[in-house]
């Protein structure tokens, strides 16, 4: 099952049908994001062209003369099955079906769609779509997201799976991804899923090698059984599974369905299993970035203890109430944490969680205060704030010496930095260099620690650490 | 009561306690500040020094041969009560202390304190601080925030004022806010509120021309019933005042004590009490912002029925999620809305609320569709999502569109584009010519629009709007 989504990611060859060189077209950003990085071969296919883009382009995919793994479909949605017959009296493994006009406009497209599978599955094909943007895998720069690249941003290498039910949502996801320097894995828009599903997709990454985090945007679950075991497979190979599942309201429910024919079931129903299962179900959409941050960035907490260390009081007010309201605990430091922070600490600091080390502390306080926090067994997880406004506070040696701590240290830690220019960019070096997730809010960072605090629960519930 | 405090915001003269130009030093700092903005005379006071950046220095207040409306004072905590005594002998109006070392730090302080509003009250003066930053009046240029200007960014001048009694994180936010475009009239650090309190401040702020927005940040408020009567008194002015109040928690409220030496009190008694009199009460710190953002740039609500508008289904759907979860509802568009959609929307769009208007959607068929749906009487506010990764969508085309209808619609509208570098360019873009705020997530946009509402609600309640 899981191997014939092979075809998807690794193809050596591709066809791209409906290709084209006119501008503004499915078929010529498809053609031009291929021939950019995908390493295999491509032949364009196009009854009405010669060459595309200087390649040979083909009337059919049957007239190619070498094999090929994966047909990418950009036609009108009436001309899909036929093109898709052709595909499979080919040989061609894989179907990418682009093309809108199925099961989401009522129908007459469902009708389609159900050809459409049956064409799949009497030529023993696999298919993504229809009704998607398909693929980025960012390893093999396999690409077929066909938005302008002046507009839309891919991200860097990394080990974070993303799957959207919704291709322009997904898109857009995938542009903000770009700019957080998460690094991807693979991203798949798998439209109505109407063979390849959103289990499938999950069991497959649950055995991929580059990803170590799956995150996913569901309108609709075709099979609940499936989509948890799936879900218990990835945990089992310690790989976190997040969930944003949308259509949580019954407004929601009825737009699901007149966006990609899903129906979406009762949210309740969905996320009382979902969490039973393990899985990290997130109510927001910042709240994916967040997760796949700090999973991906941070090992998991043994605990839900958590200490603050900060040079503003206010700040530190906000995160306790954050963690307190969370559910999670505020740490109880030792007696011996104590001690050892009055001896470093001046005397107006407060050597208690939130240990605040006053506005005026320089780099090596906060080195100090982290390290003998952070070795108290009563802490799990640490947030650090930093006012980077504070002129006593030097930020590029904040982040050199926050690199060497994080090493150090075996527990998860995020930061928080309120500001505008200047900490967004010291915020961001910190968290390209160091890969310590910065925050711009105390609430922000107490919701990224829970995650954190959340999947080490999942993973012990597991026996997969003590 | 309420005119004594003119002399910290228009004082024609002000003397610097501490003045000096040592690198690194507040006194410093201050008297940078000043001299780079603030129109008024400026006297620097230091035992220590003759001249300060060209100006003649004095060795104490009283030596200063003109009349002085405000003393900014920030020499050590011990020193601070005999100063203070000099500025009452010398007949200046207000003290502005920011030196620490008073309630804050336990008892000793706080007899030290009491010691200083004594000599306050002796002689007639009005004291903000002390443990404060001070003031910033982007209006007039007075300016006592003593952090670098690299590091710390200035609003520009604008209507909504902020009061915090965290400096720190106030600056920080401060900070924040010069970078979001909301404009700022006054941010004023009021730490121990030793004599000014938020109280007062508000309803100073009631009458300032110069404000119509009022944000606060608070630890412990000092007099309940007072409170109450300034929010109400902003309100009846047609100002909507918004609250983050901090030490929500058991650990919170411990953590306030030692942060501004304040006693916050039950926090739910203070929510219910805060709704009942009509501020908004926000949960978290980016919560202020946006709230100063939407009701700085848009009317209030007349009803809570929201319309969304996109060019993405799955952001559609993610919005109406949160709306309905948020106590409002989706309106539900009249049939004549519904047959004027369709009149200029393709076939497979879908011209109900969420009205989809595809994503080949180009400026023309937003122009369409924002109009015609905010001008149902059914819809009492409007989101707009912009997938601004699709090549359909010109988005500089898209904010001079903006910027025009949104002068023909008195309903409030903001919109949401999720993505990276480029959505983030046209965003800011969009939100500082058009005044539409420009959320990444279908979820803040709805917190947003909420806040709309429930001014709307507030002045219904106060009689001021039909």
């Amino acid at each position: 099952m899981i191997s014939s989504l092979k075809c998807f990611f690794e193809p050596k060859s591709v066809a791209v049908i409906g290709a084209s060189e006119k501008p503004g077209t499915i078929g010529r950003a498809l053609m031009t994001n291929l021939l950019e990085r995908f390493k295999g071969k491509i032949y364009p296919v196009n009854i009405k062209y010669d060459q595309v883009f200087g390649l040979k382009c083909y009337k059919s995919v049957k007239e190619i003369p070498d094999e090929v793994d994966l047909a990418v479909i950009a036609v009108p949605a009436p001309v899909v099955v036929n093109v898709a017959r052709e595909c499979g009296e080919k040989g061609i493994k894989g179907l990418l079906v682009i093309s809108a006009g199925f099961k989401e406009i009522g129908e007459e497209g469902a009708k389609r769609e159900e050809e459409l599978v049956k064409v799949v599955e009497k030529y023993g094909m696999r298919l993504i779509g229809p009704n998607c943007l398909g693929i980025y895998d960012a390893h093999t720069g396999l690409d077929t997201i066909f938005n302008p690249s002046d507009r839309q941003a891919k991200p860097e290498p990394g080990p974070v799976a993303f799957i959207s039910q919704s291709g322009a949502l997904g898109a857009a996801v995938l542009d903000w991804i770009a700019i957080t320097g998460i690094g991807l894995s693979k991203f798949i828009s798998y439209g109505n899923a109407a063979d390849v599903d959103e289990s499938t997709l999950i069991e497959y990454l649950a055995e991929d090698p580059k990803t170590s985090v799956i995150t996913c945007y569901i309108e609709g679950v075709r099979d609940g059984r499936k989509f948890m075991n799936a879900i218990r497979k990835a945990i089992k190979n310690k790989k976190p599974v997040i969930v944003l599942k949308a259509g949580k309201t019954e407004h929601g429910v009825r737009a699901v369905s007149s966006h990609t024919g899903s129906i979406a079931g009762s949210y309740e129903v969905y996320e009382a299993a979902l969490k039973q299962v393990g899985a990290i179900v997130v109510d927001e959409l910042e709240d994916l970035i967040v997760a796949a941050k700090v999973l991906s960035w941070q090992p998991p907490a043994r605990g839900n203890r958590i200490a603050i260390v900060t040079n503003g009081g206010g700040a530190g007010v906000l995160a306790t109430d954050a963690i307190e309201r969370s559910g999670m605990k505020m740490a109880k430091l030792g007696q011996h944490t104590i001690e050892k922070l009055r001896s470093v600490l001046p005397l107006a600091a407060s050597p208690y969680n939130p240990v605040d080390i006053l506005g005026d502390a320089p780099v090596e306080r906060y080195e100090n205060a982290i390290k003998i926090t952070a070795s108290d067994p009563n802490v799990d997880a640490l947030i650090v704030i930093t006012i980077m406004q504070s002129p006593a506070l030097n930020a590029d040696q904040l982040r050199q010496r926050l690199k060497a701590i994080r090493e150090d240290i075996d527990k998860p830690m995020v930061m928080v930095a309120p500001g505008g220019e200047y900490t967004e960019k010291h915020s961001s070096k910190i968290e390209k260099e160091a890969k310590i997730p910065v925050f711009k809010t105390p609430e922000q960072a107490v919701k990224a620690i829970r995650i954190a605090v959340e999947w080490g629960k999942i993973l012990r519930k597991y026996g997969l650490i003590g």
